[in-house]
């Protein structure tokens, strides 16, 4: 699991707008509505001023606010046809994709890019080996999950390095699980991007990252927060009790004490969490089934977007 | 999955003894240490005063500090055994028992009740149909997981109500998994009590209680804490904030700040968590693993206490 | 799994018609053709004579041939609907109904039981519950897995009984695995009777059957066949080896050299399959899948059935 | 899956044997018992004339007859450890071992390679990243479960090669679920080679093998027989019974007969096996059961070979 934070250039942006408010030199920003009620948010960083403002590189970071949790058919094919849209604007016109299903298959909170992969329509093999035999609407698309360094001894980057030689696929599309910075997004925001995954971003043991300079081709990097860390939540309820009270009218002695609080919270926090055996992470109570419902919708909307000539109806009965 | 908060007498006492430092009338408490550093902690609440002091009907309530995770198998083995042991004195001496595994097999952090079912060794069957030829060291075990109301449409208590009247069992074990009101003890504490599990404990499903009162035979529960909730995180952090801020050294404007916070907290902190998508639980990251794990060794020790002549390393080759 | 041998009254009215040609007396069929290409057959046991010639008890027999796998959605949704029109018309008009899922969760084979469970509607306890606030076209549905006499140490009957006697549903319909005499209708046949699971069919852990006689109420089975013995196919292949030869003009020490044969078929393939470790059966290679196909689309008739103002498209979004 | 016919070189040479008893030209023999009564036999093939008597290519190839099913501890401990012995004479002194568990995890038959990954001591990464901080006792082993060429739509050899190439390792282990050619030999058999996974041997998908020709490095191929195909199991029986009756006397007609039957026997058992919806195999019924058994017990042998200082027990505190 990715941490959320550094990939999330909307919430730099209301970080940055916080202090700054107007437009941001260097980038550029876009909301609109999709179909089923979808909220999407576009942020362009165009050139170093951008990338200075944000902390981020140049590139597009796009945003779905869908709704697959609760489960509903209808708002989950909404959801897989306006990521397919936002898909085709980032990676364009491809014939050659391989799809790399980041993550842990025996930790279900980070099983969400393997079980990705199961529902991905892949058809490298056949077009290789039947090539006048396949329907023409068909694509070049192979699928990886490649596991996690604890479980192979095998950096993913490594991995990966080696199939995108082989493969020579025209673009990488890499799915994670994230750790998100709020909770009120769990498990209903898609994030696409055209940067990949950044060195540095994620738990340590994706110390160089996926993306065009270490593989040599375009990484498009899709992750869905499933999870906040412990330390967050608790974060984020001091945070409103400090603000909240900050916002009252107070005597000088009551905004020294704030202060005070403001500095020492995170210590205390640690101090809370940390007395638990290990890593704690705050999931939804049904993340077996959540995770099921969201891998389903992110496969589909690859699907739509890798084959875009096949329907949503026509495709699920070719991913069974 | 129920909540620690009632069932946990350790606590209540703790709760008390903060305010009533000494002993507490009608209420006697031992603490030992059993083979491989495991603190055994027993609490026996022997009339009414002590049934007011603790708000906890009479009984005894036993709390086994043990080390299942992370996993070695020695420590595993002495939980199993110490488990085993502290059975044998609530159990007494028994002939015919039905094991109930609580939860729902489908949501990992739920799923301990039914996984240690699986690990039972049952005989019932044997001894009714083949009497002359079973181990004569083997009583009558039986052994279900009821599922969840939501998943059959049956009230649990229903089922075993059922069941009870058919088999009649000496004793029913009701094994659960808990929701923790700390941190610290996550997945490596196991709570035993023979009270059974009262009604209004737990999530509004189990609303008429496992007990003798319910059932006629004496229930002894067995629980394990493996998740918190996402509120009692925030609110331990709050907490441990506050009363540093307290313990210093303040003014009266600062004391009155500090005192509406405390008051102002808990609908913060439901605030933050509620914006969220549903019940959100704070997990060990590798909960799969770790209700695996638990479950094999909860279910050793049920059942070295129910066929006390057999030892561990047999035992692992029988419930294979 | 039960063996579809005893359960099946069409194969016993073929056996029967190939030494008695003509109708049968006792006896009523009838063939036709459901949407979707569904081919089903239906035989009315009506009295003793019917019973003496069929072997079987008093009722009727259906078997719909579908096509569930290889897995199409229209396909499916044909299935289910075709189930839904026959179990209506064996069922009648109930009000509520008990839905109880044989076989073993742990065995794949076995396992269509307790994933039709998993995919079944249940509503009773929101219709006890929330009366007034449940959507009229709504009727009383609970559903249990029961587990299997291995593991729980109590047989099957035992535990419905009680069930029965609480819950008091107006039927019983019990979901089994079937043991098919023949490889050509694998996965792909639906055996319905409203006579219950017969004692003595089946494994040997259903001594005693479900059925009227035992629970009171009307049990309708429902079984699919999803495996067949070992022994089976290869008494299939000598048959047909065997009937080949005989056709042919041989002379006479000829047809007592194939008679000879005939005889010790049995007895050499009994040598050739217990040569081996157990039982072993013969499943589809991708028995996986398989089984969660036909455990989705038999729950949806099922529910169709039950709740017959509901559409399919509808039900799908309920049973998530 | 792969097919073991042409794995086997001890069934060849039985073969060979039935028709030329005596020393086969250019191959040794040996036979012996291992503690815990597993008989292991190893056929060594040393010059063209071996090669072109047993069809195989020159190298050696065991056969372990271990009792891992039905699951004894004592049992698969002995196991374990002959399986090491065997491999540590086949690998020799490694300091860097590449295991491949091959098959799709998501067919229960065909999971042994997966599963054997899941349980296999991984240490690469940390030797790579902190070198000083390891036990002395332990070398470099990465594992990897590259999927099938359905799911990912890349070739095992593809993905295989490249990792060779980046991981460099002196050795590459390879497991693999096998069909056998007899019911006997069912989960208690295990195979190894140091000839690797020759070309054309499996199921069609792996057709360059994986061997020094095609990755550069010695390969041991690993392999337990878990299924039969139903194609086999017929002709067994159908075998059986014609030799029987040809042992007896027979005249003319009568032998003319049975070489009729014997030429035409593969047909009709090709007519009644694929009247089916497909592949059928014959498993064990507790397929699920005998996997994970099987996948344990081969996956502690490779962990004892690769770190031949670590003992079983120990081993097994290493691997949860």
């Amino acid at each position: 699991m990715r941490s959320a934070y550094s990939d999330l250039a909307m919430e730099a942006r209301e970080a940055y707008l916080n202090e700054q408010p107007g437009a941001i030199p260097g980038v550029e920003t876009q909301d609109w509505q999709a179909d089923g009620g979808i909220h999407i948010n576009a942020v362009k960083i165009i050139n170093q001023e951008g990338v200075k403002a944000l902390g981020k590189p140049i590139g597009t970071y796009v945003t779905l606010e869908t709704r697959i949790i609760p489960p509903d058919i209808q708002q989950q094919k909404a959801a897989s046809q306006a990521l397919a849209a936002e898909l085709i604007k980032l990676v364009g016109k491809v014939e050659k994709t391989l799809v790399v299903g980041l993550g842990n298959r025996y930790v279900t909170a980070d099983a969400l890019g393997p079980k990705t992969v199961e529902n991905t329509l892949v058809t490298r093999h056949l077009l290789e080996n039947l090539p006048g035999q396949v329907d023409k609407r068909v694509h070049s698309v192979c699928a990886v999950a490649p596991g996690v360094l604890g479980i192979t001894g095998i950096e993913t980057l490594e991995m990966v390095k080696g199939l995108v030689a082989h493969v020579k696929p025209d673009v990488v599309i890499a799915i994670d699980a994230l750790a998100s910075s709020s909770t009120n997004r769990l498990a209903n925001t898609i994030k696409l991007t055209d940067t990949g995954i950044s060195p540095g971003s994620g738990l340590g043991n994706m110390r160089e990252g996926l993306n065009k300079e270490t593989l040599g081709v375009p990484v498009i990097a899709l992750g869905v927060p499933l999870v906040v860390y412990a330390q967050t939540i608790s974060r984020d309820a001091l945070n409103l009790l400090l603000k909240t009270l900050q916002d009252g009218k107070q005597n000088l002695d009551t905004k020294r004490l704030l202060a005070q609080m403001d500095t020492q919270a995170d210590a205390m926090i640690d101090q809370v969490v940390t007395q638990s055996m290990g890593d704690l992470v705050v999931t939804p109570k049904e993340i077996d089934q959540v995770v099921k419902e969201v891998a389903y919708t992110v496969a589909m909307g690859i699907n739509l977007s890798l084959h875009p000539e096949i329907q949503f109806d026509e495709m699920t009965t070719l991913i069974d």
